[in-house]
């Protein structure tokens, strides 16, 4: 029996560059490896000069970072990548762009990660979407949700506020327990509006981790783990 | 004033996958950001199927891998690294191979850590190496330490075979006391044979950090450094 040759992972990273760090970190997590050789290969453009997704899709005025994006994809497909991802939440506003730019399969970490929920509990009609405000405001788990049937459900405003605090909070290195106590607030907040799971949707929510007392994915892990498995030829798009 | 626009990190890597994210977390660490714009462009390939150093280098009759690694650099440098290096001790018997694939600078970690020593403290005559036997076996350390009159002293045998396990034993996941009391039980080894200082030439003994009471310096940080200095364009080869 011949097996054919692992696929090799081509990864638009830099927004920011420590999620992307998380998100190597967590395919080699996922493998099932004796050895070097049976990691995946993946080759990344850690990339923190992207244009700030943030100014052009909220503050606006910003330079469109579609271009940019879709030139990393290029350079990857070039270089010799079998399929793409994108390692940050919000910059999947740019998925059209990245797509267009190329003939290889690019992972949609949203869909995979809705889909995930679908799969895993399909009694899940409500999802808590804990992210940044960014995410909320531009939609991104609102098509993929609807498609299954889930409403997505946010922290109300104050809590969300709350959030945007507890992400800062991780990125200058706190993930004590006051941290984690403040998280598992804003979690009451969307399960009081009836969530019955939350998808982890910002790399930084994702890193304190824990029990939440409720049904979870991560993003990041879910984009992770379908990275493996396209790479090992266990699964295709 | 116009400041020259930042250089681009290649990174050579997958030797293992996880000495590469450790090397990425660290270039973050070292850069004084402000936001993602602010932190190195690094192009990744992090290619954990690199025929086998060890095979290679000790084992005998295990396939060069220093044309896969010559090859790989071609391809960052024509992707548009600015200058390369290699995420690993051991690899760095292939030096030459990469040096001379392609234009552009390679650093050498290995140098760049004995000089490092040199320079920081110039009374250290005798450098303990803390790394795997692979490193002793290969004289990696000797000559770029003979020409800053250091002696390179390593592990006595009993200790170098508790070394290893220790480095397993990280690699599996425990960083507990008793891993950190038999690693400084190994410090001492060398202290007792003279040694004024140790080089943390392992990624793996980099995780535990912590105060080895002796003098010591971290390959992996050394490199960090210097490609954040190298992008920022304030040092040159």
């Amino acid at each position: 029996m011949t097996t054919a040759p692992e696929k090799i992972a081509g990864i638009l990273g830099g927004m920011g560059p420590e999620a992307t760090v998380d998100l190597m970190r967590r395919i080699i997590a996922h493998t099932d490896a004796r050895d070097d050789i049976d990691h995946v290969r993946c080759i990344v453009d850690n990339n923190p000069k992207v244009p700030s997704r943030i100014k052009a899709l909220l503050e606006g005025g910003g330079e469109d970072p579609g271009p940019c994006m879709a030139d990393m994809a290029r350079k990857l497909e070039a270089w010799g990548a079998d399929f793409l991802c994108i390692a940050c939440n919000t910059a999947h506003n740019y998925y059209p762009s990245v797509r267009n730019a190329v003939r290889i399969p690019v992972l949609h970490m949203v869909e995979l990660t809705v889909q995930a929920v679908a799969r895993q509990r399909p009694d899940v009609k409500k999802l808590g979407i804990m992210a940044s405000p960014a995410v909320r405001l531009t939609h991104l788990y609102e098509e993929p949700c609807r498609r299954f049937g889930i409403q997505a459900v946010y922290a109300s405003p104050m809590q969300e506020q709350r959030l945007l605090g507890v992400i800062k909070d991780i990125k200058a290195g706190h993930t004590g327990d006051s941290v984690r106590a403040a998280f598992g607030e804003i979690v009451s907040d969307v399960k009081e509006q009836g969530a019955q799971g939350i998808a982890i949707a910002c790399t930084e929510l994702g890193i304190i981790g824990g029990d939440y007392g409720i049904f979870s994915v991560d993003a990041a892990d879910v984009l992770a783990r379908t990275i493996v498995e396209m790479a090992k030829g266990t699964t295709a798009l």
